[in-house]
């Protein structure tokens, strides 16, 4: 049996022994010029790198995806973090590139987002906070157009721009529930115009999106440009070009647009770059973080947000095409009481051993394993090992991909660091080596925006089909005649569901989806299908994490996770 | 004749060859540990720099103020940056403390605040958009602060703060018009609980202030628990420490208190941190940038914001008090353009030699003297020089400092850079030499709160009395029940005149003060008064500046200045 270790995250990470970030980029392909360093532990790398190692061969990407989250946890960033690791000690090039988190939620609950156990990435807590500031270069150029367009209306409002029709928002890093549907500009003529304004957090920010799939500061500044902040009085799309305000965005985002490098515990490369929400967004780090790592390692490991119906979809569907490259392999990562509660297990009976309930949940596995298939893409399942699962069980479940033919291997990662991905990190060798490769979309982008959504909804979802609300018919002619219908879409569902329905657990099937209002986001260049309320600016629990922190006399962070 | 440069200060910071930071910190006793290198050419100094060096002797302190400031401009920035690089062109060391500047303003009106000209800090762009990211932080902190207020009401209100008495405000470091008066809360009660808030821009939150005066980490966050956020329904102060937030805001703020290293176009070393509103705040970069400095170099140059009645009476009675020091000497900066301006001269009229409006508006000048005189202070006046004075002016001006035996000198720093501050620098090591200094303040910490408010209007602003506010005295009483009164005072008054009505220019007489309410500001230690309505969050104007702002095909920022 494992034993439980009773350090918590940021002990592990505290105690770590971290190599200063020069020595990382030792061992990468990286100039000296073309590293900005942020303090000891952290450095951009110029965009200037990728255009000097432009004609050479791309390394493997690795894609990360998972079932159905629950609140039993999978552990997702924590396995790519141990396969990047397990990865180097079978002494393979492997780089890591992952999401940076949102500060916001570090206020409310604890619980890191730079994976776990032994089996993160490093310097924590820098990484947690501030980092190296692209979330508040968002959070400024969002804000800061939202500035300017109050100022644009205030002083003349040329551009017609209707005050109850401006679909840009504020955003701020935090969560703060009292900001999520404010009025502004109260106090008369001096203090602009009043009208209702919403918060989001900053990851839901369009720029946000933008800044992801971006491939370089051209390519920022169009995108910039597309950007629709409302509707005019005659019901015509504003952008952030008709405004002219693209330049000052660009310039504020241009430092953020450089990919970081840190380090895991093991030392293994990190690219921690960008980080857009799962379900109005696309949910994966940037494109240019990826490119980077897949010009400095052989293999890349990488995640995509929520389970593979949201994250590897969108992974797929829109960040693939952005960028123009196929992965390699994608990991299915499902643990013992995840499957369980998609077995119909509630959550405070998930300690009891209960093989049947964890088999029938593996429903859920075998319909992600299928949307996997269906885009031609060789895949590895790994087990995600809990120190609380019992051996029958697990033995069950891997019994279980063999009569299937489904590739899979135990990883014990947040215990055993590196070591414990060994047997993942072969199997995914051996299947890169051995499985043919027919990646392929399942829509094309002339495909109607209707039918991009119903074929998204049948193969991914496994729904018999989908209703439109009256609201969303509208949009979707409306889309049409602004000329948006060949962009990829990208849904905005639960993620604890195939289904739109949260408590649909294991495969639902027989369900219709609901698609109730689009959004267009042309700079990030994707149409977002809502299928119910998304909520986009958390609030913070009774007694936040904030309650707890502090900093000692060593200048360390206390009390964070 | 001076020829007239065509080159934007833009241009000039851009074209000039920059040293990587490492050169600088070589000249300077500082350990490779004590360095957190924040890309190429900034870096933050570790607090443990300052342990290291406790009994090292520190070097001079030279505070550079002016006259009121009018807008034809003084150029205080640009002379601090000029006499330091002039002192280094002595063969002396001399290293430079300033401000950081908002980012805010930038968007809207083209202007640096960073020096000008040949007399400018650099990389400028940088310094001028995120920097290292300490604005960011603040504006973070002061937002978690505000999000985490309003979820004690929303979670029950434990504290029983009154909604309607919340005093602390949100902010965003950008000039924001509506956001100066908004409601929040809206939605129902899973969003809050409706109340009005409004917007500051960053630099004006109290964190701000108080990381500018904070000594230690240990002192940041006894002064962040002190912090008052509103009053109770039984109208007791509710301070930060009573809800427990202290120890999160301090981990927020633990980089952005270690001071900002940078350099200025003649490689001499600058350290820029802090920046705090010079009206509701009290105008000085942060007190451990300046120790810093002074344990750097021989010499510290550094500044206060506005003109001598309100920055350097701040400085003296605030800044020197929290950090037990004594400056050496004062340089008084005035041009023959502003001196126009106050004898009377309006604003279209300024380009026209006026020897008799100058030597009238003088009288600015000479109020600005007797008042350095009164705390004891040597001085010497800088008559910053513009390509459009005339000669007539600028030796009537000297002659007119000659006869009333002020040191003075004439600077061509913009022009120039250091070697337009020569005659400076040699007159300020000549006054520190050679007159005698007797530092004390001008109030007493134990006076009642109106006294010290009555000798600041009377001494410096040669005020013939001072009429209180009903609201006023009543906020006098409740502060000295609530235990207040022993606390410096922090006036906040147009920084046009003398007086509190702007238009008084030159040197007003026989007018009253008036002091309409009070506001404490507990965390950063004072009280501040206020004298008429003091902008805290700008808009911006019809044509902003970011209209023009872009990023080259080269990554270089156009259009910024």
């Amino acid at each position: 049996m494992l034993k439980i270790k009773h350090k918590s995250d940021i002990e592990i990470a505290q105690e770590a022994p971290i190599k200063p970030i020069q020595e990382i980029f030792g061992d990468l392909d990286i100039l000296e010029d073309e590293i900005e360093y942020y303090g000891k532990y952290k450095a951009k790398i110029s965009l200037e790198f990728l255009n000097r190692v432009k004609t050479k061969p791309d390394g493997k990407v690795i894609l990360v995806t998972a079932i159905n989250p629950t609140p039993a946890g999978e552990g997702k960033s924590t396995v790519t973090v141990g396969l990047g690791q397990a990865l180097n000690l079978l002494k393979k090039k492997a780089v890591i590139a992952m999401r940076e988190p949102s500060l916001g939620p570090t206020m409310g609950i604890k619980g890191g987002a730079a994976g776990g156990g032994y089996s993160q990435v490093i310097p924590m807590e820098e990484i947690n906070l501030h980092f190296t500031g692209d979330i508040h270069a968002i959070t400024t150029a969002n804000n800061a157009l939202s500035a300017l367009i109050d100022n644009h209306i205030h002083q003349g409002n040329e551009c017609q721009i209707d005050p109850r029709r401006i679909t840009w928002k504020r955003v701020l890093d935090l969560n703060d529930r009292a900001l999520r549907n404010v009025v502004i500009g109260l106090g008369g003529p001096a203090n602009g115009t009043p009208r209702e304004d919403h918060f989001d957090i900053t990851v839901a920010s369009e720029i946000m999106a933008i800044l992801c799939l971006a491939s370089d500061l051209d390519d920022l500044n169009k995108r910039l440009s597309k950007i629709v902040v409302g509707f005019s009085y005659e019901r015509e799309p504003v952008t952030v070009g008709d405004l002219g305000y693209e330049g000052a965005l660009t310039l504020l985002l241009k430092d953020a647009l450089k990919p970081n490098l840190v380090q895991t515990l093991e030392h293994t490369p990190a690219i921690i770059h960008g980080g857009p929400f799962a379900n109005i967004a696309h949910g994966c780090n940037s494109l240019l973080g990826t490119k980077m790592a897949a010009k400095l390692g052989d293999y890349v490991v990488t995640e995509a947000g929520f389970g593979a119906d949201l994250g590897a979809e969108k992974f797929l569907h829109i960040k693939t095409r952005a960028g123009e490259f196929s992965p390699a392999a994608v990991v299915i990562v499902a643990t013992v009481r995840a499957l369980k509660m998609h077995g119909g297990v509630p959550k405070d009976k998930l300690g009891i051993s209960n093989k049947d309930a964890m088999l029938a949940g593996a429903e859920n596995l075998a319909k992600h394993i299928e949307s996997i298939e269906s885009f031609g893409l060789p895949y590895v399942v790994a087990v995600n090992r809990f120190v609380t699962d019992s051996e029958e069980e697990t033995d069950a479940l891997m019994k279980w991909c063999g009569e299937h033919s489904h590739p899979a291997a135990l990883t014990e990662v947040w215990e055993k660091g590196g070591a414990g991905g060994i047997e993942l990190a072969e199997k995914v060798l051996e299947t890169i080596g051995h499985t043919e490769n027919h990646f392929d979309y399942l829509y094309d982008l002339n495909d109607s925006i209707k039918d991009k959504i119903e074929k998204v909804a049948k193969s991914v979802y496994g729904a018999k089909g989908v209703d439109f609300s009256s609201k969303a018919l509208k949009q979707v002619k409306e889309f049409e005649q602004f000329g948006w219908s060949n962009l990829p879409i990208c849904m905005a569902k639960t993620q604890y569901s195939l289904s739109d329905q949260p408590e649909l657990l294991g495969r639902p099937k027989d369900f219709t989806l609901t698609i109730r209002e689009l959004k267009p986001s042309i700079g990030a260049g994707f149409l977002v299908c809502l299928t119910g309320d998304i909520m986009t600016m958390p609030g913070l629990p009774k007694k936040p994490a904030a309650l707890s922190m502090s900093v000692d006399e060593n200048g360390k962070a206390r009390g964070l996770f």
